[in-house]
């Protein structure tokens, strides 16, 4: 049976979840997928509703019915769901360890077309999945035992997708993870010395350092500083804000256009590669005051998977970069795309 | 030029390298390699001496002369180092971002033969290894600057290695890395509630719970409860010793011979593995006090590559491991391996 585990040291929590293993591609030894087989019968693809749960939400075209073709964004729960419904946490300490019930919700948010990757679907299509996240977000938020709600966008094999239909995944999570926790605790630290917020000074500062990408009104994307890999980029939100979930109807299509941009620079310029991203965002319900999460300011992270971290990067968290933030941002800003 | 750079919101620190670009296997894309072509010319191998740096130590038969053949363990440093030799660190703070010069040591401890993984060598060529990584430590951490010493294990290319032949590195760092702050938390913070070592309870825990792989008089291997990936061993003195460097001429052996069957049995049970593993021991020429560091107890992760961490795990550290702990070591205990 599934369980949280923390580690007594670190205080990391794991997720023992051994009816994972059944899902596509989690062999014991990763086997190289047939990707033309997983196309065929692609679950995320329009016409292969029946391969999965039902829907909780859906964007889809006037007259079409629930859990049937017609949709151009659909959510729905994972059908090997990392997290699932439960009444209680059920927090039990034995000795040393604690453990818990996996509460919470894993969900998938796919995207319309089966395309190699998020860059090339529509700008349309992306504003409505990023409406789907927000949304999803606020609901599973209204419920207490949900302490952080994280999405993610994994891409190619590489990176760890089992699927490559594009899709969201959302984890609502019954704790606060410790790299938030972190994340927080270092926006708070750095208001108290300067008395502004961190990641409004890494935007200024950016743009003084030539590790700009693109920007429109709403939005800047950029190498930052101290990237942990080759192509690294940040999307942050020129208005301090610290919730994603509280993004506007006026930036949403600013951040599908930027958001589809800085994925189609990346495909381009290096040739559709895998990568991992991620929103991180404030904790709900959590007993942290609302002035600390006030410091804190929601943001895109997007890691390309072009090195592999080894003994040092998993022993330590000191990671080896082989390229200069400066060089990955002049190469991008270069890549000419087009988006529509 | 190559610097660290630290992250103003987590902490962490970052090694921009641009001249690992230039080492074997460091593609802007990762292409397949030729294992064939890199076998052949193997600057790791007996006879090939002069495709490195000078050796800084090494274990050799009688009447053999430094830099050519016939030894069974060599040191030399790093063809492509992260860090090196610098005078001074020179921190340097800029606006909101901190950086400093990539000081330290970045060393190479090559094994014998040439074979498919470090499970293969002899246990007296793995204690002459283990030698060689503890008088490195302590000779290093006589420099003032160096205030942690990670040694690693690399195993395979999906793991990130990028020559196959069995070989340790020794990573001087200028800087104590965040991981290892949060373990030495852990431990006084456990030590101040429970009045003992965690990792000594651990060890008696490990056993009450079936999680344990084999032992003998000095050491003990098992599955850690919180297991980040299928099949993690982590191997513990049993004697409560906060530093490796200080593994005493009894334990040498025992933990070469430890150390060889667990991964003979990972080798054997998983049909050779890629892993990384590395040892996390005591800070030196720190500022903390040796109160607080008398809490810790070193000891050796072994982290088998079976999944991809994506975006969940990322940007959370909450981590999926779809195998019970219990469950690995039981396909582990039973993993018939003969060892000399």
């Amino acid at each position: 049976m599934s369980e949280f585990r923390q580690d007594p040291i670190t205080k990391n929590w794991v997720i023992i979840a051994p009816e994972r293993a059944k899902r596509p591609g989690a062999f014991k030894r990763k086997k190289k997928r047939d990707e033309r087989k997983l196309k065929c019968t692609c679950p995320f693809c329009e016409g292969n509703e029946k391969m999965t749960p039902p829907e909780i939400m859906a964007f889809r075209k006037k007259g079409a019915k629930p859990n049937e073709p017609g949709w151009t964004v659909r959510v729905f729960e994972n059908k090997f769901p990392a997290l699932i419904k439960n009444k209680s946490l059920d927090l039990r300490s034995s000795n040393i360890y604690l453990n818990m019930k996996t509460l919470g919700a894993h969900e998938i948010v796919a995207l319309h077309k089966h395309k190699e990757c998020m860059a090339r679907e529509s700008v349309s299509v992306i504003k409505e999945s990023i409406e789907a996240c927000k949304k999803r977000c606020s609901q599973l938020s209204r419920e207490v035992l949900i302490k952080y709600i994280h999405v993610i966008q994994n891409q190619g094999a590489r990176a760890g997708a089992s699927i490559s239909h594009p899709h969201f995944q959302i984890f609502a999570l019954p704790l606060i993870p410790q790299m938030i926790l972190r994340e927080i605790d270092g926006t708070e630290e750095y208001y108290k010395i300067h008395k502004s917020c961190v990641y409004c000074d890494i935007i200024k500062e950016a743009k003084d350092n030539s590790r700009v990408i693109l920007e429109n009104e709403y939005f800047i994307a950029f190498t930052p500083y101290a990237s942990r890999s080759q192509y690294e980029v940040w999307i942050l939100s020129k208005r301090h804000e610290p919730r994603f979930e509280k993004v506007n109807n006026l930036e949403i299509k600013p951040l599908a256009d930027i958001w589809k941009k800085v994925l189609l620079k990346l495909d381009k310029g290096l040739e559709n590669p895998a990568y991992n991203s991620y929103i991180h965002t404030c904790p709900v319900n959590s007993d942290l005051s609302s002035e600390t999460l006030n410091f804190y300011h929601w943001h895109i992270e997007i890691l390309p998977k072009l090195s592999i971290w080894g003994g040092l990067e998993l022993g330590t968290e000191v990671v080896i970069n082989i390229q200069s933030p400066e060089e990955a941002a002049k190469f991008l800003r270069n890549v000419k795309v087009k988006s529509r």
